[in-house]
């Protein structure tokens, strides 16, 4: 697969001097750019030396590719936590806040639509992008499968689709924040909640 | 209003060289990113020298805002149609697809969301980005409560969170196609009126 440049066993110091590289990588590219942000910039932000960084990434794409990685593993994460609940849809209906505060942050999203332009240009950074994606939504599908049957749901229901509308909704928040950053979260969650019921549920 | 930087009784000859300006722009900022756009490079695609094009433009940024500007009067040109049908909630949802194919036009979106990765990190970018949705937003919402007219409905809706919540949607779908440019969007058309037709009726 195409996300990976980590070597498989790292020790547990390379490990942290990686991700102080991504820590910081994230709020340079946020604030910066993709292109705003040097390798001396990021050197800086990060409090070590150029070649440092470069042990660690072959170049800024690399970056960005380990970016999309560690976001793909908290996605995972937040999906195993909704497979291993007990009643899947509750959960979902639970936890909506979760991910409305998560897409809502304006550094999250701001680093989020920075990844997007930059993946509608660049084949590389597009490629990691779309197979994050793919991982995700074939996850997401799968829980939005189980919330339905504990639902006690068995007719059919265009899964691949539902899952699609469902990340176009909590995507698209990170958009709305851009364009309206004093938007009321909160009137947002029993809607979110609504979206969730009606999407899983069906017609 | 931080928009517009248009003189107010431009020439037709003028308003035509503007809009290639634009149309160019659009192409470049898309494909090229906005940083990674040179006048010159611009000058080269808009077929004109960069003195015509300072002629119209102070620099880059009143570019984008004329993009955004321009973007704008489409979109209220489009709530005019709704606000003249005459069902305003059948027309909504006869028109859904229209929304859809705009939102998942690869050029259109990597513009849209270029647009928006720069306005999170350029005050000035933001401005306009903010000021055309907040006009935006204010129209929609006046449509929607047409809508909820047409259908008889007198109960209270909290209005705001239904638009907001439906501008994510459709927002959201310009990231989707960039995650996933294959999406079937087919599918996602019965799904686009459910969301409107939940959203809009209420619980």
């Amino acid at each position: 697969m195409a996300l990976s440049t980590r070597p498989e066993r790292e020790q547990p110091r390379g490990q942290a001097r990686r991700c102080q590289i991504l820590d910081a990588a994230a709020i340079c590219f946020a604030r910066e750019g993709f292109h705003g942000t040097s390798i001396a910039a990021l050197s800086k932000a990060a409090g070590m030396s150029p070649g440092h960084i470069y042990h660690f990434f072959e170049n800024k794409e690399a970056i960005i590719a380990a970016l999309v990685e560690r976001k793909l593993e908290q996605s995972l994460e937040m999906v195993r936590q909704f497979e291993n609940a007990e009643d899947v849809f509750q959960a979902l209906i639970d936890r909506v806040d979760l991910g409305l505060n998560e897409k809502t942050d304006l550094d999250n999203a701001a680093l989020e639509l920075e990844i997007l332009a930059e993946a509608a240009r660049n084949p590389r950074v597009a490629a990691s992008v779309r197979e994050a994606d793919r991982i995700k939504r074939e996850r997401l599908m799968g829980v939005l499968r189980s919330a339905r049957r504990a639902r006690g749901l068995t007719h059919d229901s265009d899964g691949a689709a539902v899952t699609e509308i469902l990340m176009a909704l909590f995507d698209g928040l990170a958009a709305r924040v851009i364009n309206h950053p004093d938007l009321d979260r909160a009137a947002l969650v029993p809607l979110l909640r609504t979206a969730l019921r009606t999407f899983i549920e069906g017609d």
